[in-house]
């Protein structure tokens, strides 16, 4: 386990570094992090007895070959941390080096023995020579100095004086120290570790998913040109990314009919994710939506105009129709009797479907057919996809495939949609996945939602999982929504918007409240647009388009919403009233969410402001914005009085403004 | 970060294998286990998709070249686990290997179809097909009953008969099939684990300390022979490790005096501690304590006559007249006026001891001799070390000897007296001590104790720090003992020996309740043992003799005690009183100790037994004995009284005596 005595530096080192952070499986996987943001670098560094020790972080951006040095502090216990800038896209390096600094020892000692009245003679010429077997290491001016100071130091037979005491202890000496330590004998490492800079939307963001065949007029089926008319309508609810189910051609052979039926008829348009026809497979699109022409035009003018990506959905499955079918049979699995196996879950059987071979012989050729699907729509401008059950393909091909393609671009958001099992679900987050779906839909209760979010952040998952919030999808239909009205549509929203720095609704269900299961007990919609082409009435009474609007404004505007990593919870005395706050690292703005979780009455209670999490110190009195409403109220003290009627509005968004206790002091305004 | 696709084997797999327990840091140092135990070692392991997995835990036991296969089973949320049999002294490796089993997932499917009355024609020709492949793997009379059963299910026209269904998913192919799974894309590792397995006595002892300079009569200097002749009293009271200070020549220049005075009068012996003298260092023995033989003979004596081990001190530091500073004076460090450094932490002064310089130029060869004492005194019978200050030496010099050392001899046990900051006394351990003092002498409320002990038990470092605890120790009388009288001796002696598998005591002074310090607010004891010979009154009134003879045969009676791994506290409803069990895995054995912890006040209250944590599920109403006192009570449920007046007992030790229901019913009687 431990090298031999004869394969060691002939420089001893004592130094031990541990536990850094942020990493993941001790290197194993990249940890993430947002172009542009500071991020705190941290270990475990100490060595034997009582000298001082220095340390850094050894830093190198994408392109870089050189590292960069940043110093590091202590903390308590033997931590030390350094704040490292991440700039640029793409993968960061960092290591980290300490050495036991022999120079700060006999300055720290030097104080501690003239403030005992000891005879520091022999001391100044043990830091004499320190100085000039500095200077050996050193640039030409600050050698120079750093002899001349050597040579002041010599004391003669009448010992030391005050001025040389001075000199030794000088600020001016320690700069230049500083400068060029003894690092012989550092330890380096314990080793190198990724940092995987992504862009700003892989952290932050709000997703519109919606079914481009249902923007036709009167039961026509859409196409791209339709949602290209619909982008100022998604670009003034104010969301970021527009995610479109799989845009392929639709496979005939045992295509679903509406509600799911087995068998559809004539006319039916089948489910987008029954993909591959005569028309082609993953890299086509199916000829009613348009052409490849309008689609990279849709993608261009999103982006241009409205601040929109568009993200694709890509799932990996064929109809009976698809090419694959006939050009590669190896990749799927072949039956006694000839046919080709399709999807089962036994005793259920999707006939509508094969699976991929991920054990196929071919696998090699597979694995590559599939990574050129993404670097296909990439060339045709998609940045952002959305990948449907990745659990169900082979996880380490996810890695391998999400690593080649944001080799060459960086910038590529992946979601992963794996509604599965927790460790399959945060394997494919460490895997390379942007962002993961998550068990959001099935918290519901204070207890649930706070044991949740917490979950998420603690490390080492908060370094490589970024929860994106779903309050509904195509595929989920939550029993809460399903029994709560459209203040339960409210609730959710405004959870989903502010728990999470990313978060998603599938629409326009969710904003005209469509509620209606396919039957009670099921998740799944009635008559599932999943299945047939919807005439969406976008003007109901009682839609959530102003509330939708008003809370991605709210997120915009508040920069403490774009983080999960400063989500606390605060105590309530009531159970469905349910408290967090988030801030930016420097406190200038700080929200306070109060939510009734309860969609059928109105609560009230007391609200406990932990101003430890909340992470800011506010004055005696101060003022709640309440943003939803634009009320504002003073509060005082930690305790404060709330009332939320859930059928006019379920939830407080505050923003604390109050001049803010710092040290020990009131320094600024919010 | 992940291999590329052409570096790849042609078998792709699948299977991810995450999180393996006991490890510690990834595998960077072995977990340590007592030869003779059974281990469980845990994995996160799954894949893609619906099929069932297989895993086995590699297991290469010290000597052996082969890998023993252990079949895993399913705990929930794709945790794994194996039990896995540790004989033999030394490391053992192991990894783990895991597949998706297609017999298993089509036997588990066919079931299911079965169920639904599903047609499974074809699914039994696949299912022939799956035999036939493994007929190929198999032995040959596994292969010919594959082959036949396999013709078997071969069905005609008609389709599948009922018995051709209950052949398929028959036990008897079940077993044949388990034993030639089909292996060729299974995964491996993550890596490959070391487990130290060590003797018994590294997890479970009781320690005595002694000086043997006090125990020669009316003031002469002891001997060997008189440690001799104290051996049966040591062994009567039933401790297994008689430890020794240092037994080298005491340095003469600067010798400390009685009261740690800085100026040794005449004839003073000095501390053992101050290591070196014209006689030799720290492969010498002091001529005043006798010869070398002599102790070898007690060495031999107190293991075969007293199944006692003795445990040396060994402390690297150096008096001025140590024979390293004139054969070896690049091992210290010079200063500028010719002199050898001390030892100092400024502004205190410790001319009498002369640090190593570990980061000298002739460090390996320092780092040699250092291992060569060791070596030196396991030639002469020695087992068992104590290491003094292990922290203020190179950290990875440790990890190096111990190795070196254990690679030999991996019966030889180290203990690491690393009173320091929390990282180091843990880095110590990680690097090999197999035991560690710890902060136990000052844990003294029922949090404090509480949460030190559950932070000892949390994964990994239960599986590399084994806590030895003492209340006392030449250097440390806790003020707890200073103020709390004779039942704070109790107290503490029975916290330590109930809470600590391994435990140990520096007597006399422990048992006579010695407990004036050298000044208030000081831990050093007045007229401290390590500087001047003390004349014991073995006999004095109020001893505790008795009192720890019956907690160490408690502790050899109740196999409970040997280990911490099924410490558990439960709640009580007084703040003094602390509520702790332990058992032994098969729930045969399981005791309670209930503990007053003020010494001042007789304290009462309700003790809330949580079965849970207790580890077994006792009838109604079930018996405690009481076995300090032997008497007995019957306790009905889980909350029950209890009374401790500090100055009769302090606490209670209860053996559980019920009916143990298990499962659904009562089977055995502890």
């Amino acid at each position: 386990m431990t090298a031999s005595i004869e394969k060691r530096p002939n420089e001893p080192q004592r130094v031990i570094i541990e536990t850094v952070s942020p990493t993941v499986d001790d290197g194993r996987f990249p940890a993430k992090a947002i172009d542009g943001e500071t991020i705190r670098v941290r270990a475990d560094i100490f060595a034997d007895g009582h000298d001082h020790l220095s340390a850094l972080v050894l830093h190198r951006a994408p392109g870089e070959k050189t590292w960069s040095e940043i110093p590091m502090r202590p903390l308590t216990n033997d931590r030390w941390e350094a704040a490292v800038g991440i700039k640029g896209l793409g993968p960061h390096v960092f290591t980290l080096a300490a050495w036991a600094d022999h120079f700060k020892t006999w300055r720290a000692d030097l104080r501690k023995r003239l403030d005992a009245g000891q005879d520091i003679t022999v001391d100044l010429q043990i830091g004499a020579d320190l100085l000039r077997q500095a200077a050996s290491r050193a640039g030409k001016k600050d050698a120079a100095a750093l002899r001349s100071w050597a040579s002041k130091l010599k004391t003669g037979k009448s010992g030391f004086t005050r001025e040389q005491a001075d000199l030794a202890l000088s600020e001016e000496i320690n700069e230049v120290m500083t400068r060029c330590p003894e690092r012989a004998n550092e330890t380096r490492g314990p080793r190198e570790y990724q940092i995987w800079a992504e862009p700003e939307l892989a952290r932050f963001g709000a997703w519109y998913e919606l079914f481009p065949r249902s923007l036709g007029e009167k039961g026509r089926h859409g196409t791209f040109r339709d949602v290209e008319a619909h982008l100022p309508r998604v670009a003034d609810m104010g969301f970021d990314v527009l995610y479109l189910p799989p845009i392929h051609p639709v496979g005939q052979a045992f295509r679903k009919g509406a509600n799911n039926s087995t068998t559809a008829k004539p006319g039916e348009p089948g489910s987008p994710w029954g993909i591959g026809g005569k028309e082609g497979g993953h890299t086509a699109v199916h000829p009613e939506l348009g052409t490849l022409e309008d689609f990279r035009r849709l993608v261009k003018k999103a982006r241009r105009d409205h601040k929109i990506e568009i993200a694709l959905d890509i799932a990996f499955q064929c109809s009976p129709d698809h090419p694959w079918v006939r050009e590669h049979p190896d990749w799927f699995i072949h039956r006694p009797d000839g046919s080709i196996q399709y999807a089962e879950n036994p005793p259920k059987k999707y006939q509508d479907i094969y699976p991929l071979n991920f054990e196929s012989k071919e696998w090699k050729s597979l694995w590559r057919e599939l990574r050129d699907v993404f670097l296909y729509w990439i060339k045709q401008g998609v940045t952002v996809f959305r990948v449907d059950n990745p659990h169900t393909k082979a996880l380490p091909f996810w890695e391998w495939a999400i690593g080649e393609i944001k080799a060459k671009h960086p910038e590529i958001i992946f979601l992963s949609e794996a509604f599965t099992r927790p460790r399959i679900l945060h394997y494919l987050a460490k895997a390379g996945f942007t962002q993961s779906y998550n068990y959001f839909p099935w918290r519901n209760t204070k207890e649930e939602l706070t044991e949740f979010m917490e979950g998420l952040a603690k490390e080492p998952v908060r370094h490589y999982l970024r929860p994106n919030l779903w309050p509904n999808t195509p595929d989920i239909l939550p029993q809460y929504l399903q029994y709560g009205g459209r203040p339960a549509f409210m609730i959710r929203g405004l959870l989903a918007a502010t728990l999470g720095a990313s978060y998603g609704i599938y629409g326009p269900a969710f904003e005209l409240c469509v509620n209606d299961p396919r039957e009670p007990g099921s998740e799944e919609y009635l008559y599932s647009e999943k299945y047939e082409i919807k005439d969406w009435n976008l003007d109901a009474p009682g839609n959530l388009t102003d509330f939708i609007k008003r809370l991605n404004r709210i997120r915009k505007e508040n920069p403490a919403l774009r983080t999960n990593d400063t989500l606390a919870f605060h105590p309530t005395d009531n159970r469905e009233i349910l408290a967090y706050s988030k801030r930016t690292d420097d406190g200038s703005n700080v929200l306070l969410m109060v939510v009734n979780l309860d969609p059928h009455h109105t609560q009230s209670g007391w609200v406990d402001i932990d101003f430890n999490r909340l992470g800011v110190n506010v004055a005696d009195t101060y003022q709640v914005h309440e943003l939803l409403s634009g009320a504002r109220y003073l509060w005082q003290g930690s305790r404060n009085y709330v009332e939320l009627d859930p059928s006019f509005s379920p939830a407080h968004v505050f923003r604390l403004r109050s001049r803010v206790r710092k040290e020990n002091d009131f320094d600024y305004f919010m």
